[in-house]
């Protein structure tokens, strides 16, 4: 049996004490159509004014939650993504006092994408720079066992706001089970996201996500403390990646060098607005921890695939 | 013309009063014959002892400096990895304070490899773990501006100890110049590394590499204030990953998490101690930051390739 979760059924809260949606046995499949993550504060024809006017608490919603008989604390929760499809049309923005580098990234930005999901990619900028397409959900997790309302935001050791890219259509995710139930919800859908969503946004979409939710006990499990997840890396084995290394006693403070640098490179060498340049690390560029342990000081990598460009460019 | 460097010219610390090796004209090739990181302490024989042992005060040294003509502050190195042979043999090591989880691993440990180039990988376990071979230097770089001696131990703005698996044949680090004539110096020996390097070594082992140095001037590198690099990422395009995702409000405390529950990942499912959990960690698994936004909680996954297990796995 399948169950559909609708689009108004859902929250705004990790909060155990919300009643189920749905109640299912573990290895039902449920198919959630969820709004993107404004809430339907931004559409197809808005402009930059929706950013200007966002009503912050409406924001990453989740639909669910959904009861799973049998899931018990200590329980883990595998999902697994059976499908998922996107809209057609997609939005990224710059928000004030959110995201990486907000500091020097005060104004409001708005960009809103065309996207055909069977076209595989979506253009930044026309016949110039294309974005592959790689649905998923960026929240995607059970209630925290803790009483209390937790905000969607920051992601938890049960899972929520995950933000992981990898969490693709065949992928499975393992969660930590705190409360009788499971009560697992999903949302944020994404068409198109770098390592680390530098700009706080990606290419946001409403989506149709199915998943499987299955309990798993035993031995083989128990280091699922936080979420864990099999799953692909994207198909880039041929491309060739443009890599500014940031280095820093801090590892976030290395991860803001290299973005920083990244802009740079981008506005110096693709006819870029620095903004433009933001968002498309956030959709495009991935961010790797080269080395955590020539201590003092870290080296985290911002890493452009090449392939975007249309007309490949090697340097 | 090829300027050949020999195993006892190197140096210790990055210090731009060391008289150069060589001088040599912007795009030559120079060829380093270099000892690993251990400056010789480590031999295909060796035991634990020689961790016990160990002179810190040798480690890491790095072959140079190279005095390119014509080089000046503010100009790009451009270093093309041109060739790099790896020796028969490697080793990876746990050294006490050393190391992302060097609380929790106080006692030494050493693994000696055997290594085939031409085979293209290096058995850890014999048939049941295997590690492809990416041979890089973990130490490229140029003196740095400051009067003094530093450290070859961190890396800086210069480079030097990045440590960063990407660097391999056929790919082009840039550096920022701080001297005259640049003072190029490299080291450190890799066959293979995960991104984090996490346990403090990766396959360390004697390489012989050739680069060729080339100063680069004008707008299109004027981003480069640390390193940058142009490379192609490995190609695993078929590789299912296990992820483990370390979630905290400080991105190494979320990277230690990610390793640490990696480790008891490792343990429970495939039959291996804790120190070589660590050590595979080190040579295998990738650190990325799969989300560096939702405040005030970060995202840092530890990515498995599942292909070096002679079974492959799918859980």
């Amino acid at each position: 049996m399948t169950h559909h979760i609708h689009r108004h059924q859902h929250h705004l809260a990790w909060d155990n004490s919300i009643p189920p949606v749905a109640t299912i046995d573990s290895g039902e499949i449920v198919t959630f159509d969820c709004l993107d993550a404004s809430n339907g504060q931004v559409t197809a024809g808005s402009t930059v004014d929706a950013i200007h006017s966002f009503d912050m608490s409406k924001l990453d919603q989740i639909n669910g939650p959904i009861f799973v008989r049998d899931a018990k604390p200590g329980d883990v929760l595998e999902v697994e993504i059976v499908d998922i499809k996107i809209a057609t049309w997609g939005w990224t923005a710059i928000i004030p006092n959110f995201g990486l580098l907000h500091e020097e990234f005060p104004e409001a930005k708005l960009k809103i994408w065309q996207l055909d999901q069977d076209q595989g990619f979506a253009w930044f900028k026309p016949n110039q720079i294309r974005i592959p397409i790689r649905p998923f959900t960026g929240e995607c997790g059970v209630a925290r066992g803790l009483p209390g309302s937790f905000s969607t935001i920051p992601p938890y050791r049960t899972g929520g706001n995950i933000d992981t890219k990898y969490l693709t259509k065949g992928s499975k995710l393992y969660l930590p089970i705190e409360c009788e139930g499971a009560l697992f919800s999903i949302g944020d859908g994404h068409a198109a996201q770098g390592d680390g969503e530098v700009c706080g946004t990606a290419i946001e979409t409403p989506v149709v996500v199915s998943v499987r939710l299955t309990v798993i006990r035993g031995e083989s499990v128990s280091h699922v403390t936080s979420p864990c997840l099999l799953t692909r890396t994207e198909d880039r084995s041929s491309t060739r990646y443009y890599s500014v290394l940031g280095i820093a006693d801090d590892m976030r403070e290395a991860t803001k060098q290299a973005v920083r640098q990244m802009i740079a490179y981008l506005v110096q060498n693709k006819q870029l607005t620095r903004e433009e340049a933001y968002m498309l690390c956030s959709v495009a560029v991935d961010i790797r921890a080269t080395q955590v342990v020539d201590m003092p000081n870290y080296t985290v990598g911002a890493f452009l695939p090449l392939n975007i460009f249309a007309n490949v460019e090697t340097k």
